[in-house]
């Protein structure tokens, strides 16, 4: 049987399978399905997920950050180069209608030790050219679905990575804004923000329980890995909290290396920085809240 | 008056004064005097105690992490070349008869953005040869008071900074040993382990409050900076643990640079990772404990 296989309709970064070039497919069963690449990257990947995957001393409460594995297959890959193996993974924003999704970058450099000079330095360039170095992190893309306009708008790739500190802290408060989404000169409103940055299944409730396995875990080293928040922004204006479903899941595992006993103080260091982002965009949208109760309060 | 001032006792890494060069002086009154270099690292030492000694929403339990400051003062330099101006400084090992010390660079990187390509090559070279980029941290000296030889035991500078993953382990075990200093066929006892280590004043109690601080501070990041660790070894040994003087404190901070609303994740990341090695070393002196425990039970 042939299976049905087709480009996502949700990925803000990586390979895409687009004008016949090799990249990921999804099935409408909710599996992705991504390529193993020719080189050592795309094997690497695979014995992460087959050893992450059934690592027991891994808590399940970490597991769930982490897209399900169902071993690799072959399938008819998205350039027409005929049937390749493929990794077959949880589709992470299957069964969202219309998901805002941001990819994170974590880490303060992408290169590791004992790479060749040829990647090390293709590698400290870009880390240096975004905010890898300076914040620990870089946003490698993101989409938000503008329900005004019913439609999703999505920053260039060439603006994302251009970003400044001031551009990364505006992107995270722009993902859970309702307005000023095309238009740059109004400030965003973060709307969205205690819905999908707090509360207790909130990403940054998540982020803390991925920091404290980060803290003590020695098993992997993650580098070159992002994080990816989900949430669905037309179900909070809907039905209320509880259905923002907001996920963080990590991503992108072709450089894990073994932690030999050591902690992954580069993704640490950088998540801690990212969730220092996200506390920042949660408290100023927590002041305007009180702002705003004030001023109804006064209005009396 | 002319201080009389000598070259410290109890230096383990940084510029010496002696043979005719520059570097600290100390009197007798607990006051180390550092010479302000020639170049902008000087100046920007001097300008960073300035901030940091004046700044109230630093509080008080971190405060004492750092070396008094008291201003700057012209004396005799080192290494005779008349008066130079000097940061004035708390000796941290003042009153201290024959403390062991361990200095430790903190950080994945000691380079940071908008340095020179000068400095940029000679910092990375220099950090991928050492445990900078694998483990986040290097040792960069010490020093063990050996109570049985009444001196102190150092290993040599070049072999400290040839340190990988297992050396840098090691040292933090030989420190708090009381056997196999100058003999390292046998494995170090960690004798003094739960004493400096361990214990609500111990050292790894001290990183954990440096650390919550480092989680949320945006004020200084904290390139190049070193974590100097200090205690009594020989007044264990006679008066028991309250006695150890376990001390933390950050030193050198010529290359601190405003935060500016970022945490320091390079500095944090390191230290989370130097945290876990602390960990590792007292919760297998701690197994060790039960080990000899069950062995004098089994004994009766």
């Amino acid at each position: 049987m042939v299976k049905m296989l087709k480009v996502p309709e949700h990925q803000v970064a990586g390979h895409i399978a687009r004008d016949g070039k090799l990249g990921p497919l999804v099935d409408d069963e909710g599996r992705f399905f991504k390529p193993l690449q020719g080189d050592a990257r795309g094997e690497n990947e695979a014995k992460f997920y087959e050893s992450f995957s059934s690592n027991k001393t891994v808590p399940d409460h970490i597991h769930r950050y982490f897209p399900v594995y169902h071993g690799t297959e072959l399938v008819e890959a998205s350039d027409g180069s005929g049937k390749l193996p493929h990794m077959v993974l949880e589709d992470v924003v299957s069964g969202y209608s219309n998901p805002s999704i941001m990819d994170v970058k974590i880490g303060s450099r992408t290169w590791y030790p004992d790479v060749s000079e040829e990647y090390f330095k293709k590698c400290i360039k870009k880390d240096r050219a975004t905010t890898t170095v300076s914040l620990g992190f870089r946003v490698s893309g993101f989409k938000i679905f503008d329900h005004q306009e019913s439609s999703f708008w999505r920053p260039e790739k060439k603006v994302v990575l251009g970003y400044k500190v001031d551009g990364a802290r505006l992107a995270l408060r722009k993902f859970v804004s309702s307005n000023s989404l095309a238009d740059s000169s109004s400030a965003p409103n973060c709307a969205f923000a205690s819905d999908v940055y707090g509360g207790s299944n909130g990403i940054l409730s998540q982020l803390l329980e991925l920091k404290a396995w980060f803290e003590t875990q020695t098993l992997y080293h993650f580098n070159s890995c992002s994080i990816l928040m989900v949430y669905e922004d037309e179900s909070i204006l809907m039905k209320g909290k509880e259905d923002a479903r907001a996920q963080v899941k990590l991503v992108d595992f072709a450089h894990v290396l073994d932690g030999n006993g050591v902690i992954d103080h580069n993704f640490l260091g950088g998540l801690c920085s990212f969730i220092k982002f996200i506390k920042d965009v949660l408290e100023s949208s927590d002041n305007r809240d009180e702002t705003d109760a004030c001023g109804i309060e006064n209005g009396k």
